[in-house]
């Protein structure tokens, strides 16, 4: 439930169909810009844009509000219960949108939403934003619940961070364009190897745990990839319609092919491998890296069925994608969320997160946007567009269940 | 007015409220793959993305529809009335995507309608492409009209070029997002070059003759820009309010600063000195160069003020932006904007010009993106945002005229 | 042996204390252009340059020389027992400069020198450069002697090259420069990783299998790297001095540290493990892949010392460095070295690969360039000013053996 | 006169054929660490690595010799009449290597030795140093002079800034691989714009005053350009072997081609035509820019000739390029430089400058740095591989003067 500081209210779904308030400035503010004590932390993986998102919010608050009391918690939330936090102005914030990663530092976990409504109160905090992915926001949710309950006049707002754009209900997450941009290096090495040895394959894995859209994006983009693997479409090595013999096929055709992989593509597939086969030998990470495993399966098939070795080249580009800084795109993208986030403060809303929904930007409850997670549809047109493009096979077995997955209905 | 080629009907408002056909593959084919022979022509300023679109009319058409006969028409709409053409198909075009430019060479001007349906009959060509600006679609329009007056069995496509992404209708043109991204090269070195010293001014002069949306969008993506000049608010130098006094107090401010200036912003300025003061002896660049003209008036006056030099270094990035490949984002773009075209010509539609309108790609007759151009508007939030990021002046004249521009109302 | 074809004698110490002949254009040369059959193959692993070495041998033999017949081999050494080869002209290698790869195809191995041989009687071709590693310059040197025994009037000219930068006698192989400039590139992600969390490392493994040269020059050039390791520095783990003492008293003093790592640094550590513990069940990449080895003993022990994770990110970015195209500094040496090599070769020079000694680019015989590799000289100034940059230890045990080896007497 | 600043001693020519003393750490110090007050100036025009050099200088007195205090002057020469000074340790200056500029600004001129020597003398300054150009030098040798006279201990050092390459004695001057680098840029661009349209010249402009090292290494670098001008050759563009014929037969051979020019190529035309046409009405600026007269003069003669206009693009990336940051091939160097300067001035040498001869960081008298300038050899092999690349004329007047300039007797 999000509210106002003033006059607890339920703001969503103001009325006439419109689902959710429009962000932007407000005639009347809540706090004064004397009065503000706002802190900003940053949580989870690093994402390109995020000291974008920092520095606008500092100088949004400064420049067009006067706040003078800003903090940056460091290493995330577990930062709550340090001593030391960073005194935030648009002087040390200046420059930081040209770095990638988050100059505040960041963290996985260490939530505890008690300690951290205690620090927020022993400080005199009365704003709070917080950057971060899934888990952070259902965090944010938990923090604004537990001052909600304590009575604190305090703001919390959540700027959603994915780089994986599987953020529900918003349009697109921010760093997400940069990812896309930057991914194609990887893909353009790979395409290059490839192109440059007999039966030579290159092979890229993409961010995407649970949603394939920077492995789909990516590939469109680059107009170099023939097999596109995202976890939203199950797929299988063997048989007809399987992987291997795509893979044959093309680089009979082609001479080479190059593929791009989700990291979390295909594993039920390896999940299956892991219950039955040795678990303890190989170590956890060569077994869920989808990348890795493809990498050895793709050897091993070829060279059982051609007697022969193949020129496969795997890249892992993760950390040279997510440390970047965000582009020109990206920057005014980031620079929008921050604006939204400090007008809904400064005007009295909490509990909210921000974000464009088809093109406009408006004021949501974390808890819409932490409920679930957004997936490729692949009934939908770019997921048609790239299969027009890679020519891959839909990979839909023959004697499917019954239990088709939900989105696929409308194949 | 746009047609079928089978049964002549206005296809516009197909009723329901609905402003414009949905682009996209249809159910039913007018011409047989086999059938097909198409052209593809480049016309005017070179934009980022023009050998993606060519590639992916071309890709499609062969992997799509099965037509084998595509064309390149060389060096723009004077390419149709010599023997030459470049023989298309997937193999020639595979990494033109990669290379700026157009591969099939482009120019101004040089449009005989008479000349070209007849050149377009001789070759038994019955899908046009047309990828060019303004001009170029006007020159579309007309042989649409003179192709149907002749009763002729073509199809002819229109794919909107401009690189300041002032065409009207769709959400914005092909090209832009990577000259946004680009320009922020120059912005970076002038911020370089202005910080490095005393009274430093650092002045970029981006595309946009009648729209400032490139300058804009660099402006608000660089978070480093002080000043921004576009063709649609006009400004003054002299008085309260102008852009002398401005320049002094962020100088004094902060001892340098950096202005962007779209190339058609202030034109009325230089129109007016360019009539009462010397022609001939300065020529007619230096006077229509807003850049070099602004540089001028800047010196003159803080010379005349300070008694000092000003260390102001001039930027005009223009063909280094216009000549680069296009990046991802831009390239996904393109592909949906070609994809969109054949399908249209596939099934029988001629006369349209393929985009996006509020996110969704439609066919539009092409009269209607050449009838206006669009514009910033600057009641809008985007430019209250850049406002909010510069600090600039509005440069509301005091005693401003009672006819004003039309879109300052809503101010 | 390194021979003129007119006269056999040997060219090598010309005498009066000149070690090896100057490169470059002579005066009277042995083939007429019309006569010359020349041939191009390259082999071995992707390096920056390929494409503009192929070119400006191209281009140099077709403007400077009137030579019109030239091919390239495909794929390497086997592509001499293909019978497709590529036809070779300025106009279908004018632009391949600015791709990565090689435009010929490369592989490894597949050499059978007497069928080489017999391939190149067979075809007429009377000038043989071939672009390659250690092995194919070995294989170059067994080519010229099978052709010398034959009596057959062909030059052998082998261009070196290793983006390692370990061939013996000349000053540097072409793609270093740019596989240290793109190296930068992870290192700085490495960097942005570990210094957005506690106990960040950024871990990022280079080329380099028996010399650290890019290792070397990329931490110097980053200014970011807390610790370089390379093959020709042995160090360990344990203990004073070592790995482990040195990465927990970084990480108290800076909270985070960046680690190079040159693929065959550490590898007598690693083999050792390798024949005591399991070695099927790991497989052979794990344990032959230092950067995951070290990653995997940093993590162990760190959580066994402090009780906590680690957060190291490891980057392997050599694929990407390696596709790349050559930058402005590599692209004038690869042309200085087609120059070279093709001087040669008109004016009847065999057996002879080509570079700069000193600064002069010199014909030297092939078999001097194979017998040894270069190593950094740890002794030089240049590792001195590494360990001034990154303060880490010698890793010099202090009870060492006697037989230290040779190159670090002068310590 | 270099000294010593203990025993006043001619250290140059220390005898047995060396010329200068090898640069390098020296076993005795002359100062204590502790003892060391030192400051940093940077002067003229920007160039990429100087913030690198004041980088290697702050962090190498610090951790190699635990000096403690360095200052920053600001803003050129004129900055030490200044109270203003920035505190400078390798904390402030960690990341400045990754920006362009100078963060300690710069200025031209404002140098007044009495007054210089008197502020270093008033702050108890006892090592300065100066990195700048040609004049600024001038200047160090100047305080150096003066300090001598006075009989203070304070080392004056030289750190040779030239982005032109022409500094003479030293191999090359620092930010010119980085500035060749980014000039592909343009050329790039330049090429692009040629290509795709008719009778299409990019003409691009790159630093060089006196000296044309950077458009030759460009033109070499970039494998595109048709025509390369530069101060050391004189030209002309009228009859046979001038520019307009040879630009006339390259446009009818290509349909396009690309000029690169150095600043300071055909100054002694264009001052010609500044003494016999109207000078005021054009300003300074125009009539001495090589480029914008080159584009008048050769648009006038194609219209003259063809009666049809010229497709000419100019580029002038002079600031685009200047203002970045150095590539890692700089970074290195830059490094050298500034440990070179430290250990000097440790050891107690004073008016020297640092620079490698032959490969080999050595000390050097400053004046004997700016007696003259270093200029491309034209009868040397680089430019002949010029000629060879671009095949353009050699500009030799068929009645040339007797007094042929002297550098070009072995042509």
């Amino acid at each position: 439930m999000c509210t106002y500081l003033k006059v607890v209210t339920s703001w969503e779904s103001p009325g006439d169909g419109i689902q959710f308030r429009r962000a932007g400035p407000r005639e009347k503010v809540y706090f004064k810009g004397e009065e503000v004590n706002a802190c900003i932390v940053t949580c989870g993986g690093l994402c390109p844009g995020l000291n974008t998102v920092i520095r606008e919010i500092v100088c949004g608050l400064w420049n067009q509000y006067g706040v003078r009391n800003i903090i940056g918690i460091e290493d995330g939330y577990r930062g709550f219960y340090s001593r030391n936090t960073l005194e935030l102005n648009p002087k040390v914030v200046n420059d930081i949108h040209k770095r990638g990663g988050t100059m505040l530092g960041t963290s996985r976990g260490g939530h505890d939403t008690a300690k951290i409504v205690d620090s927020i109160q022993d400080r005199g905090i009365n704003q709070v934003y917080i950057i971060g992915g899934d888990g952070t926001q259902r965090g944010a949710a938990a923090i604004y619940e537990e001052i909600r309950k304590r009575g604190m006049k305090v703001a919390v707002v959540g700027i959603p961070k994915t780089i994986d754009n599987d953020i529900a209900v918003i349009d697109r997450s921010f760093g997400f364009t940069t990812a896309v941009e930057e991914a194609q290096r990887a893909i353009s090495a790979a395409h290059t190897e490839a192109e440059s040895t007999e039966n030579g394959i290159g092979l890229v894995k993409l961010m995407g745990r649970y949603s394939g859209y920077i492995a789909m994006y990516a590939t469109l983009a680059s107009r170099d990839v023939d097999l596109c693997l995202i976890p939203e479409v199950p797929f299988y090595l063997e048989g007809e319609g399987g992987i291997n013999e795509f893979v044959l096929k093309r680089l009979k055709e082609n001479g080479h092919m190059v593929i791009v992989v989700a990291e979390g593509a295909g594993q039920e597939l390896l999940g299956i491998e892991k219950n039955t086969s040795t678990r303890d030998a190989s170590g956890n990470q060569l077994l869920h890296d989808v990348g890795l495993w493809l990498s050895a399966k793709l050897k091993e098939h070829f060279c059982a069925t051609k007697g022969e070795g193949l020129n496969l080249k795997y890249i892992d580009p993760t950390y040279m994608i997510r440390a970047i800084p965000s582009n020109g795109s990206d920057n005014v993208y980031c620079t929008l969320l921050a604006q939204s986030g400090i007008h809904g403060a400064m005007a009295g809303y909490t509990g909210y997160t921000v974000g464009p929904i088809n093109g406009r930007h408006a004021y949501i409850p974390i808890w819409r946007v932490t409920e679930k997670q957004n997936q490729v549809n692949i009934a939908d047109r770019m997921w048609a567009r790239l299969l027009s493009s890679t020519h891959q096979p839909a990979f839909i077995k023959p004697h499917k269940d019954d239990n088709e997955p939900q989105q696929r209905a409308s194949d």
